[in-house]
């Protein structure tokens, strides 16, 4: 089997020279991180990756989390696992410090996130929920739940949860039915059944505290009559220790296709008196708390699409340079030697790492924004609105699509468990479904990262100009003129369709939304294909300079990959965006 | 839950219109074949896949197949449904009147393999397996073998199998190393490992007749070395009676990531004295003569593809007009509709079921192909030859996509296992794996099926020479136009990569197989639509004439959305075959 090492000279190439670390560094708040620090972190995590969360990957898999009574008993290792976990300062790494946190910048929790992702996606759930539920608190609750709450769910002592989901109400929220009634003590009764609460009951945290959305009475109707309230699982004492067991229960838990470890819990919150719980901000705006939590962790869940390629990847690299098949073609030797020198396992790997690697930046990239959008940077916030959809959308689609590349380097053996190519095929299937469905990221990238916008297309065409820009800097580079001619064919195509979608937008948005997410994934290849462009640029520069690092040759191969075998794929997409919307409206519903 | 209905009209339309099935019946030997007749053996078919087949089919995923110290127990339901489907005459459906079969043309056993497939995955390998055996018995083996085991495989009592891959030898079946020494009296003793035996042990059969490579001494190395013996479970008597049993064993299952019905054999041979086994044909020939199973295999693979996207269509189609959520974009009154109202869900259903439309369509037709090559019409041989690695390759490549796309339509609960979308998911996976990985598929086209043809070529430009004319006829019809130019579009980025191919194959074979499966891909497409045009330009006749039937209307719409959502993408393959050679080598193997 395989051992995952993170790709560390990829991340720092990515954080140093394209997303800009040190300016990021430099920003007020980020005064004590340093691109120095940055590489130990880095170093840190990734023997934390290799060596603890890895090696009970497979068990997560194959024993999984247990529910029996409403006690979850998770996979062997996973509890031991998550203390030391946040012993080690893992758990508050990206927090703010004023709650224990170690305040970091996006950009340094995305590279590390990375790597817990990669070597065990369904641990990684955990501190990922818990991260969301810090958010929405540190930004919305009152300041004397934060104190009680965030310093223990910082350290990772107790983990959080986000209660959205019912049985009716999925990717429509406003049918949301679960109740919550004032007690008259400024605190409130929650009464009802949340589905798919990922983590919401385990045997890892000592207290878990639920974020739970529901409706008080005579709350208007739809989504502006729901509020966000804390229930905890057990009651907190004022002087911070656990008090009585509160009226929620797990009732059960999935059986899922994949993150087994991860348990997936039916919640069923007062079935006797009532859960108590606080309410967080104001009544009925808990929307819009919900979406400080939902933008988190829809990058977050982005990040699951590399994370999850990467690890297929160095799976089947294994795999492809251990098993011998066969001559090669053309080899008139014919020597038989390690599959990676057939030509279609080559392009299936390189195909993996080249797609990653886009991914990876995009994501990183995107996290950069996130960082200087903080620091009051409106450029860098129109460009995080705009590219959340897109890394959530366009990366777990790619995630599920390599994964399976992944797989098939094994050939007969891939379809094995015991392998252990089918877990990254499974576990990868739910992360373009969660946190909003690919065509929920499609229609916001559409709707309101777009048409809807103050100024419509306004951060698309910024995005466009600065691919154009590039587009027209590598030109002049004979070496990567190639690259220059495939992004601006991109970029012309993604122009194309996005002056489509404003000009329909509003007299026809069933036309749009029919070609939304081939429209997402012409966002994500164009702009993953500028940015893969840009780190050839800078590699070029490099070995132009006599830098004799391999890895600058490297990047500009998977660069020029991405160019003549993704990029091309963008003009197909635009035409289905502009020319492809009556079709799919073509078949009346009675015969389908 | 759903059930599973077979798309009659649709089969019945693509036989009669499409494949011409009246021309079929007229051949020598087909005299008792009718239109009516087929029409009935459809009905009676869909009635079996309906109601015995479709009911264990998750049963087969749930509880699988079981062994125990060599004993498989098959899943609940298995035996008696495939007691029935032997006593109800299924199993001789497509074999010679000569042992007992009912003769009918490959073109309506295509159809009736569809629902099998589509109903149950798992159990349709059974006879499957035992068709490729006993074609390869029918064509190779001596009278006496013939008449001895055809009967009772052709009956269903004794069902075959294929052993082919061993550890060390999968793609690479020169590396068989099972030994074979002849015993004096005209049989042979066989031993060996062989993996990855689809139905190799089972309790559903009364004897299993395995069809084994293996080697002689002396043998000459490699390909030219193996040859193929009979090894039965029980030797069979002199009056037909079995006898002791042989010197083989299941050695364990495989615990795999889908059809779990199926058990997928480790077969030990000769751990004793030697496994007795009858030589078919001549020694060292064998290769040869498994490529008569592996043909007749292949285009049952890929009908694979199209039989478990039809099921995953109709599953997810059901829970579309049944699961209520949201109001619908556009829709001013608010009203919540079935989710098939959204236009990303109705997306997902159309590319489903167009694109099932156009395997299934090329699938038909090809067998077609081979009715006529079977009658001695040497450019349906030509077409049948070039088709068979399209029809595995690509259609199995499609049943994973679509099985995926199927699913998201069930958003959160499509990741759950009782929702049953995992299931075809799951046992889609194996189908771009087994007969030959889609690179086996893709290089077996751009090879022997192009660039190695007598006229390189010839084969391929013959049949482009008829899409052309297709979309020349289409264009002449304003209603049809679209769908004209897409093929025109299409069939021209075919040409320039056929082209590219035959004049790269002789001086850079790794080139071109690093673009093999790109090609692949590209053929599909194109063929798929060409076949879905020719569809449309019927459909279009009928409705001119005055024919009310809703289904030429629905074929309009299908054909259209195929031409309009993937024809566009044949633009890019073929940019992928001609200009991304250097690409996939362009990382040395040292930087991976």
């Amino acid at each position: 089997m395989s051992t995952y090492i993170a790709p560390l000279r990829d991340m720092q190439f990515i954080l140093n020279d394209v997303a800009g670390l040190d300016e990021i560094c430099a920003l007020p708040g980020n005064e004590e991180c340093s691109v120095d620090l940055v590489e130990s972190i880095l170093d840190e995590a990734s023997k934390f990756a290799t060596g603890v969360l890895d090696p009970i990957n497979r068990a997560g898999d194959t024993v999984g989390s247990v529910c029996k009574d409403g006690v979850v008993t998770t996979a062997p290792g996973f509890k031991d696992a998550y203390k030391l976990f946040c012993e080690t300062g893992w758990n508050a790494m990206p927090f703010s410090p004023e709650f224990g946190g170690q305040g970091l910048p996006a950009v340094v929790t995305m590279a590390v996130n990375e790597m817990w992702k990669s070597a065990n996606m369904a641990f990684a759930l955990c501190p990922m929920l818990t991260g969301g539920a810090i958010e929405a608190i540190a930004h919305h609750a009152s300041d004397e739940l934060k104190q009680k709450y965030l310093p223990k769910m910082v350290e990772g002592t107790w983990s959080g949860t986000m209660n959205l989901t019912e049985p009716a109400a999925g990717s429509d929220l406003a049918a949301i039915s679960t109740k919550a009634k004032a007690v008259g003590d400024g605190t409130y009764l929650v009464s009802g059944t949340k589905i798919f609460i990922t983590w919401g009951e385990n045997d890892c945290a000592e207290n878990i505290i639920h974020l739970v959305l529901a409706r008080l009475p005579d709350a208007p109707p739809g989504l502006k009559g729901i509020s966000l309230f804390l229930v905890p699982k057990f009651l907190v004492n004022d002087d911070g220790s656990l008090g009585q067991r509160n009226d929620l229960i797990c009732a059960s838990i999935e059986h899922k296709m994949g993150i087994h470890g991860s348990p997936t819990a039916v919640m069923s919150y007062g079935e006797k008196e009532g859960a108590v719980g606080y309410l967080i901000g104001e009544e009925n705006k808990g929307i819009g708390y919900m979406f400080t939590m939902m933008n988190h962790a829809r990058v977050n869940v982005g990040l699951e699409g590399v994370g999850i390629a990467e690890r297929a990847y160095q799976h089947a690299l294994w795999y492809a340079r251990e098993r011998i098949q066969g001559a090669i073609v053309g080899d008139k030797s014919g020597v038989k030697k390690p599959i990676l020198h057939h030509p279609d396992v080559r392009r299936l790997l390189m195909d993996v790492k080249a797609r990653t690697e886009a991914m990876r930046t995009l994501a990183y990239y995107a996290a950069a924004q996130i960082d200087k959008a903080h620091a009051g940077d409106a450029v860098a916030q129109a460009r995080i609105d705009l590219l959340t959809p897109v890394v959530k959308g366009w990366s777990t689609e790619q995630g599920v699509e390599l994964s399976s590349a992944a797989l098939q380097v094994f050939g007969g053996v891939g379809f094995i468990e015991e392998t252990g190519a089918c877990q990254y095929y499974r576990d990868s299937r739910i992360t373009t479904i969660y946190e909003g469905t690919t065509a929920i990221q499609a229609n916001d990238l559409v709707g309101r990262k777009l048409a809807r916008e103050k100024v419509p297309g306004a951060g698309m065409k910024a995005m466009l100009a600065e691919i154009n820009a590039t587009a027209a800097e590598l030109a002049g580079n004979p070496s990567l003129a190639n690259i220059a001619v495939n992004l601006k064919n991109g970029a012309n195509s993604l122009s194309t369709a996005t002056d489509w979608v404003i000009a329909n937008y509003e007299s026809n948005p069933q036309a749009v939304h029919a070609g939304s997410v081939p429209f997402l994934h012409l966002t994500g290849i164009v702009a993953g294909g500028w940015l893969m462009a840009k780190s050839a640029a800078i590699a070029a520069q490099r070995i132009a300079a006599g830098d004799s690092d391999a890895f600058y040759q490297a990047k500009l191969a998977t660069a020029e990959y991405f160019a003549t075998h993704r990029l091309p794929f963008a003009a197909a997409y635009a035409s289905e965006v502009t020319g492809g919307a009556a079709a799919v409206f073509g078949l009346p519903e009675n015969l389908f």
